[in-house]
């Protein structure tokens, strides 16, 4: 087992009303103006935005509201919340900006992340994207979670997109952990089956992430992944059923924040592999398709490009997950595929580039934006060509 | 699924020379004079010891040591550190201590917590384990870990005994979890078998407490801890051949810590059962018997007590760590509890109150202090007499 440090600052109000407890944990902490981030008109509907405000108004914590975070969230958004909480601490330093309060899923919570550390930064926030600084300080973000899937309510990781870059890139820094994150899943039952299909591929992504990076000391953090990812197979099919059930949207909610929130990736040499998300969100850049269709299509291919030369992770897959057990480790390895794709396309997720209708004369351009930043991946280091085959074994 | 708060605050350095990094936080975090605790000689043989003066002196940081904490730790001893606190508080205001090393295992980390609570209480540190006063501050532990059990290093929970009371009390509080924890698995290897078996039993217990509390909504956090349970199955033997293996002994090490540092709690109604914890630390508080062993003991007469009623999560266990699929709920619940005593048979672990030679004139001596705080248990009530019925059966 590697060496490790294990530390998950951010404290979890998770189940039913919730956001009220949020509220006067940041009253308790002295917190006076609040920027609110958001983006669609969901949280209008969900009843997430109403119980903010009215306990921000029931503390006396004075707000603004910046709304219109897109999905795939992007850059500009991100500076257009910086500057304007850069221009009130310069036009009216007693009330500047003291926290901000994301209420949404990982698109929002993922721009909050960058804006509050962009706002005490001299420089342009992209700079912690491409590596040209490191986070030093940030605004303590307190976060009302309304969409389970990308764990961003507790980690400090940050995935945003810069069009002119063509680049969809993560920052990561201890200091953006929310400090806290309501998770009521009481706003999650009206979420439309596409959303949980697209949110539930992306947590078993995050599982597959770790327990497929053919490390071998780690196998009690796999036991664990694979007891998750059961779950969500079980939870899923159930929840597109019945949208409306309260405690399948909790155990999936929380299965979402435990599979990225680093429990996974304790002991491990890495943090896993993530050779198919860098290859998903070339395909969010250019097509924007949404995170988790690029993973239930990237997935398998990836899968089928290296389980030859590497069947045991696939293998135990097989074995903990899918309860196959018959043939040799390559048997058991493309067994364990099928069976995933096949899960993957009996709740309505997409396998193929095809059915993004995404155009087969474009995957050399997509190979080549996944491989710009050079060879990625830990169970096997992918090279130009490698990626290029896998797109179009993708298609 | 219940509301759940999950907030672990401890920063655990896991694995190799993770000490001086442990010093080095505490030197950033600009502590002065630290109390040093221990238990008995074992940490100046495995290095621990060596390790923390070493790295105290090179970041100039001043040190009193404490030695000399049992196994089922006293009050008295807590009182001796906390009048020495108080002291040098009084007499150098300027050296007064501002934080708590423990290095050893849970009874110098359960300790610590009472010590660093009562340090900078008015009264006297018992009224925390009776319920007359609630903990309002303490000073910071960062701890170094030499046996692995309790996960005593990750939660605010400390178990102290108090002869003169008859009683093995326990106190919580979100203010005495260590600030940080190192548990380097090398300090380790030279661990008798005999106390890894009795560790490695307490582990198993903490998570048989939660997946055996009858609780419905929490499945998800069950079969993480099946799955740990079925790891420790394959650990324990191993190290019992193998004492010196690394792996195995970090293994061990974080399957502890996650076992009881709140994680399996999530989502449940109440914190797990804990009546075979409650019945074993009668037995350690009467006649000393180690945790471990106590609880070895009491967990499978408990389970033959009131399986019949409550079948199912027996049944579960069954199916979930000892692949038994055949019978009846009940027939795979009195089959999973005589898997589990062959269990600890196999490892040395003694089943019966006759083994660990207590007299059977004494069983209603202990049955009346097990009882003296009123019925007791979550999967189902105990009461008096059958407090009683279960120490008969243990015998």
């Amino acid at each position: 087992m590697e060496n490790f440090v294990w530390h998950n600052p951010t404290k979890v109000l998770f189940g039913k009303d919730t956001v009220p407890e949020l509220i006067k944990l940041m009253k308790a902490d002295n917190i006076k103006n609040v920027l609110v981030l958001y983006g669609g008109k969901a949280i209008f509907k969900n009843g997430a935005y109403a119980q903010v405000i009215k306990a921000l108004s029931e503390n006396k914590i004075n707000f603004t509201e910046i709304g219109g975070v897109k999905p795939n969230p992007r850059i500009d958004k991100v500076r257009e919340a910086v500057s304007r909480i850069k221009m009130q601490a310069e036009s009216s330093p007693n009330e500047k900006f003291d926290a901000i309060i994301p209420i949404g899923g990982g698109s929002v919570f993922d721009s909050s992340k960058a804006i509050a550390a962009g706002a005490l930064y001299h420089g342009d926030v992209w700079d912690f994207f491409d590596g040209k600084a490191k986070v030093e300080s940030a605004l303590p973000i307190y976060g009302v979670l309304t969409v389970s899937a990308t764990s961003s309510e507790v980690n400090g990781i940050a995935v945003v997109t810069n069009p002119d870059k063509e680049a969809k890139t993560s920052m990561s820094s201890d200091l953006v952990y929310p400090r806290a994150a309501a998770i009521d899943p009481s706003f999650q039952i009206t979420l439309p089956n596409k959303q949980t299909v697209n949110g539930g591929v992306d947590i078993i992504s995050h599982v597959l992430e770790r327990v497929l990076d053919g490390d071998e000391g780690a196998y009690i953090m796999d036991d664990q992944g694979y007891a998750l990812i059961r779950n969500m197979m079980r939870i899923i099919p159930d929840l597109l059923e019945e949208p409306r059930n309260y405690d399948l949207r909790a155990e999936y909610a929380w299965i979402a924040s435990i599979a990225h929130s680093g429990f996974l990736s304790c002991g491990r040499e890495g943090r896993g592999d993530f050779a198919s998300h860098k290859l998903g969100h070339s395909l969010s850049l250019l097509f924007d398709v949404p995170h988790g269709a690029s993973l239930s299509v990237m997935t398998p291919a990836w899968a089928r490009y290296l389980y030859e030369d590497n069947p045991v992770p696939f293998a135990r897959l097989a074995e903990n997950v899918f309860d196959i057990f018959d043939g040799s480790d390559e048997d058991k390895a493309i067994d364990a595929i099928e069976a995933l794709e096949d899960f993957f396309s009996s709740i309505g997720a997409p396998t193929t580039l095809r059915e993004l209708d995404i155009d087969e004369g474009e995957i050399e351009r997509i190979a080549e934006n996944a491989s710009k930043g050079g060879a990625f991946g830990k169970l096997s280091k992918l090279e130009p060509e490698d990626v290029l085959e896998i797109y179009k074994l993708a298609y």
